[in-house]
């Protein structure tokens, strides 16, 4: 955990996003070495692999050495697999040792996360010993303000924060003020489990205790906020309809980028052909009645963006454990009546314009009513449908063991357009029956 | 700062989003005092104005009182307006005074989020010195893990993080080893900025300066994690096409529900109205030959998801601040190509399926070849302006001066449908003519 920052190093980090490999780094080669420290330390692995790769072998251990094993560990997994020996072997033997032991954890699990070089106390210390002992651990360990009772074995027995210790009576020993009914995680907690402990409970960090509850290393907050920033990015772009880059933006390659997108653009794509299918299906109706394909267009649109929104809404309230597996139902019948009402307000809209339009340029025929009815009652049943779907589709996936966050808006909406033109037409031959069909 | 938790408030907590207000009012009072206390200052304040004003008058003071000031500050201001007094009266004295102060900043500013309770020292105190004063202020303080050189007008000199103090030899003094080129906030700064300086620099707390460079509070990392959730979740929402709910899923009204989404989707369904006319416009064609309708909803979908793609991708980079808005034309000529890569990818797909649907069904009569050219070209345009549509928007509604997240999916989407249509009967016009039109 980085303690304090500098000002100047930060003008260094705003340009780094503007400056292509090469000036990256000149620039960083330039750099007075305590500034680049700094940025050394500010930078994320993506930007840090970057560097090492571009520099000379020779200069690549100073920069390695800098860090912690959780971040070597992050880096190191970034590298090509023939890289990675390499890498390590520029790394002490401590933190090599223990850049290893995390690399054996996924990276999105809490053991990727953690870091193994946790403060600790002896249960029986006086106030005046825990302190004194944490002040000699001071430059080793990630975080002084929690430390660890342990057994002989590892086992964790408690937990203090720093601050309690410095608050007690002095005479007190640790084993008085220790918390022992204190939140854990486990090595292959999922990430996103991890920081909603630390979320909810406000902590500092969150001990990694294996099957024995012997303790493996801490989480520190700082890497919380990167998870939970992390998180939402790929959330957001698996909303968006793509995979998850993993990288920022600019740091993705063109084709890595198209690699990224064209998978579910073309998915997307095949399971639109349906639309083409099912309109295949009207295609008689259509020639007689051209003015049902002018709302094509309108009617699933509107399913798709009543879809989208409440497929937003459920993916976002499971990510944040609000809404759990178990509250299906209690969303189905939420959102039945919001997209009930939802449908009836562009349903009013749709024929109040076709009223309208009909009024002024006489554009519909003699047959306006029957179509404004049929634009109504469709777009109820589209947008009350697109909303049920919608909200239904994040449980279905997560009930299959995948990410809910894959239901996404466009995902939503193809689903609906295929379902959507099924109901436009089926209500259309019901209404327009003898009139115009 | 919440600096342990235990175990036993977990599973209340947990059960917390499956129980009505009622329920929680009752699991509320039934708890023991020490875990009730833990309950309390976990909930959020929108969890904890339920619980305030459902509990007898009378009571109220009690759970106020544990409040810090930001925290009672978060929750008055959820209050409605007639409330905020009473609540406020509860408090004492000091709190009454610090929290109206903290009211009078915006609540997504830094001022909303900083505590006014740091830990000081002199420039000229030693180590020693130091470690005692702060040992003294920390029942009071938020935080002791950075403490803050003030001169005697409150001007902040340095910051020194409790553990630069706790390593450095016990004869110097304060003003050795504090910081003066430390990152600062300002009240007024966006709760996003401030967020994505902590972020980066991996901060436990910033300070808070007003124009003379005096201290006014400093804002701690846990509030940081809930900035950074909140602000995903409201572009999460905005991406889905709604207003940002602003609480959480289950607990905001049915009517209230409907008015954060009815708003946008009449907006988006206005615009798609367009479409309607658009279509209008090619009604003699699709008269003609009504095979160009069958793939209107494939064609305008294709542009649709690649721009939600685009879209997406650019608001979190902005977010993220990986991407600026001088940046834009470096996006234009990436997304063009990018567009025009996964447009040619679709155009390969659905140019496939008519020659194989027209092989093996004969689905398109004679001009197959025509129809297919129509479509794989239409393909091309319209996603390579779907992807540049989408990426570009969000730079114009920043340059307006509005939110880039309000550049939704269906946004998009909308904007897209209607441009794609008259791309698609364009090209179609222009290839058939002679043939089918």
């Amino acid at each position: 955990m980085a303690e304090t920052a500098t000002l100047n190093h930060e003008l260094v980090l705003n340009r780094w996003p503007d400056m292509s490999t090469e000036e990256r780094l000149e620039c960083f080669a330039a750099l007075p070495r305590e500034i680049a420290d700094d940025v050394w330390l500010d930078l994320d692995s993506h930007a840090q692999l970057e560097l090492i790769q571009g520099m000379p072998v020779g200069e690549r251990r100073i920069w390695l050495r800098l860090l912690a094993p959780d971040d070597a560990a992050d880096l190191v997994q970034l590298a090509p697999e023939p890289e990675r020996n390499e890498l390590l072997d520029e790394l002490d033997e401590t933190t090599r040792r223990e850049t290893i032991g995390l690399l054996a954890y996924k990276e999105d699990a809490a053991g990727g996360l953690m870091s193994p070089r946790f403060a600790r106390v002896r249960p029986e210390m006086t106030m005046d010993e825990a302190i004194a002992y944490l002040r000699r651990q001071a430059p080793e360990v990630e975080t002084i303000y929690y430390a660890y009772a342990l057994d002989d074995s590892q086992h964790l027995l408690g937990v203090v924060s720093f601050r309690d210790l410095f608050k007690a009576d002095r005479t007190k020993r640790v084993s008085d003020v220790m918390r022992t009914d204190f939140i854990h995680a486990t090595a292959d907690m999922d990430q996103e489990t991890v920081a909603r402990l630390v979320a909810t409970h406000r902590l500092l960090a969150v001990p990694v205790l294996d099957k024995e509850r012997r303790l493996e290393g801490i989480v520190t907050v700082d890497d919380i906020v990167a998870v939970v920033e992390e998180e939402a990015s790929e959330d957001i772009q698996k909303l968006g309809g793509m995979e998850a880059l993993d990288a920022p933006y600019m740091q993705i390659s063109f084709w890595n980028m198209v690699k990224k997108r064209a998978g579910w653009l073309a998915i997307l794509f095949v399971g639109e052909m349906l639309t083409a299918t099912a309109m295949g299906y009207f295609e008689e109706e259509i020639a007689k009645a051209v003015v049902l394909a002018l709302f094509v267009p309108l009617i699933i649109s509107s399913g798709g963006n009543s879809g989208s929104q409440a497929t937003t809404l459920v993916i976002r309230a499971m990510a944040m454990g609000e809404v759990r597996l178990r509250d299906w139902w209690r969303i189905v019948r939420r959102e039945l009546s919001i997209g009930f009402v939802l449908g009836a307000v562009l349903a009013g809209i749709g024929a109040t314009r076709i009223l309208l339009w009909q009024a002024v340029w006489k554009r519909y025929g003699d047959h306006f009513i029957v179509v404004a009815l049929t634009v109504a009652c469709s777009l109820v049943g589209v947008v009350t449908f697109g909303t049920l779907a919608g909200s239904m589709l994040p449980f279905v996936l997560r009930k299959c063991g995948l990410d809910p966050a894959s239901a996404s808006a466009p995902f939503v909406a193809t689903l609906v357009d295929v379902t959507g033109l099924v109901i436009y037409f089926t209500v259309a031959s019901v209404i327009m029956r003898g009139v115009l069909l």
